[in-house]
């Protein structure tokens, strides 16, 4: 606390990110990062764009990008916005879109930025209970709001939901904007960006971190009706013309253009997930049926803070939560085939001893 | 306008980049870009870290680049924050020091985008007329206060105020931060970072952006007392955990070692735009005393804004403000030795004509 700060700024709870440690060599199950490398053409894109035209501002408007993404998804360029990651665009479209009289409405169990956000921009938030199955259930949010957020896959409990029950809630909810956090849906999810041309208040926000495998280079976007896209445009000028860097820029439209690499990639971390939900279900773990690239598990016997911390001894990093309804769950990143084959093993030994 | 968009952003005023346009090949004077590239370290140090690591999150601490500015500069880790781009530090700290009850101060002619934050915030501010010769005196700023904030050198004009006016008014302002936006100083300025140890309320930032060529990386650092920075950090992660990607990192990194390079670009700008302001003087211009890479100029007979036209229909970009007090001026950024002959060269044929 300092007496120099705005009053606001000792009320904050800042986001705290799964930790990074440095003192050993760990296998990293713990920030949802994708195991696998980013396309070898994003590396060279990169490379190639470090060059002297570095002392140039980059495109303000990030046009190149914004074009690929749109032909990617069917649109049109100017229903595309993109930010420095998707954390980046959360914090813009909540200021731009949530900011009303009524509650935004959001699952009491998901990204836990979203709080932080609501601190930031003093927004009034309804946290609506998650079902006991862990599952979002969309009819619950259909009452008075200023506003839905929602993460799908959830983050957390990676399940699902599809767009028929996307649409059925947008029918109902006309008021307000209904923005979808789609930062793990190429998992084995379906994104709703199809929506947007029927729904003008659906903002639907994804990645580069998690399924490009870009976590590093910190590339989100946003699809959603022009004006909606407009608005962002406003906030985002209004606080920084230039969030993306060359590099960033570089590498992100070359990792769009790499369909073959991502699908490969994603195949195999969903691969990955479910033999490892296979082989955790026959050690007396139940797991939250998952369309990301995590699991959240539960043993029958074991309290998850005690394999949370005998894992992390054997140099095996997964997330424990201590918040209610999930403090006795581990959320557990999908690594490569023979990290998970480790983890299962080390994980096989701790339930046996 | 959309029904779905919160009050404020229709009420927004974005800053308005210069200009980057396509259309032709220019020679470009008018968004303050350092005509020389990058260090060729720099570029080096990028290609390597374009590597399979991007699949991770960068450092959110980003703590060597902290260090490495920290020693730099003859302070602790603790007194440094880095973000992306000055602009972003800029809106974090009108976010986190000047949300008060008494209207911010700052310069009724300086960088515009001060006016976006506070719009962007809603922050109260009092713009200070500066003097008729353009220059910003302090003691103008001696009044109730709930933060000040001013670019030094002054954006728009390029004069320069020494450390020693700053502690004059460190001295009889010390229950508000002042903020010293330094994005110009390191071409003929004096910094005023020593003045941290004695001013827990003052805070300096930097850019990347000008003198070491790097515009296109989007990187800058503030420095000031512990508190203030841990105040930036609550309002950073509150917003972006990770606001500079491991590519920029790396770059800004290298950057900041390369001092032989850095002083050897700055000299070069200085000679240069002495030169220039020499030459423009031979041809009846009045130029403000500059200690950028800018210059702000007014022909004693034609209107600025035909000049600027001239200029543009002959290839050459420099900014025109519409706006009161400069709206005959025109900006001027310093560009390499044979751009500013052929900048003067035409800047005679036009005035002669």
């Amino acid at each position: 606390m300092s007496r120099y700060w705005s009053k606001i700024v000792s009320d904050l709870e800042p986001y705290v990110p799964g930790e990074q440690p440095k003192d050993r060599r760990y296998i990293k199950l713990n920030t949802n990062e994708n195991p696998y490398p980013p396309s070898p053409r994003v590396i060279e894109a990169i490379k190639h764009a470090a060059n002297d035209l570095l002392k140039l501002y980059p495109d303000p408007n990030c046009e190149d990008l914004r074009d690929a993404i749109a032909k990617y998804h069917g649109v049109d360029s100017g229903n595309v916005f993109v930010g420095n990651g998707s954390d980046e665009i959360l914090a813009l479209a909540f200021f731009t879109f949530f900011k009303q009289d009524l509650p935004l409405l959001f699952p009491d169990v998901t990204y836990s930025f979203y709080d932080a956000y609501c601190n930031l921009f003093n927004i009034e938030a309804k946290r609506i209970p998650i079902r006991p199955d862990f599952t979002i259930d969309l009819k619950d949010y259909i009452r008075p709001n200023g506003g839905i957020i929602f993460a799908n896959p959830n983050a957390l409990t990676a399940n699902c939901i599809s767009p028929e029950e996307i649409e059925r809630l947008l029918e109902a909810n006309t008021g307000s904007a209904v923005v979808v956090d789609e930062a793990y849906i190429d998992f084995g999810g379906e994104t709703a960006i199809p929506l947007i041309k029927k729904y003008p208040n659906l903002l639907i926000i994804q990645t580069l971190s998690k399924s490009r495998s870009l976590a590093g280079l910190r590339v989100g976007f946003a699809v959603g009706e022009q004006e909606l896209i407009e608005g962002l445009d406003r906030t985002k000028n209004s606080f920084n013309s230039y969030t993306l860097d060359r590099l960033a820029l570089a590498g992100a439209l070359e990792s769009i253009k790499d369909e073959e690499y991502f699908q490969e990639t994603c195949r195999k971390v969903i691969e990955t997930r479910e033999w490892t939900t296979k082989e955790l279900g026959g050690l007396g773990f139940s797991v939250v049926p998952s369309k990301a690239n995590f699991i959240l598990i539960q043993h029958e016997r074991l309290p998850a803070k005690v394999l949370f911390q005998k894992l992390r001894d054997e140099g095996i990093l997964v997330r424990y939560f201590d918040k209610p309804r999930v403090r006795n769950h581990l959320r557990v990143t999908i690594g490569t085939e023979a990290e998970m084959k480790t983890f299962v093993q080390k994980v096989r030994e701790l339930v046996k001893s």
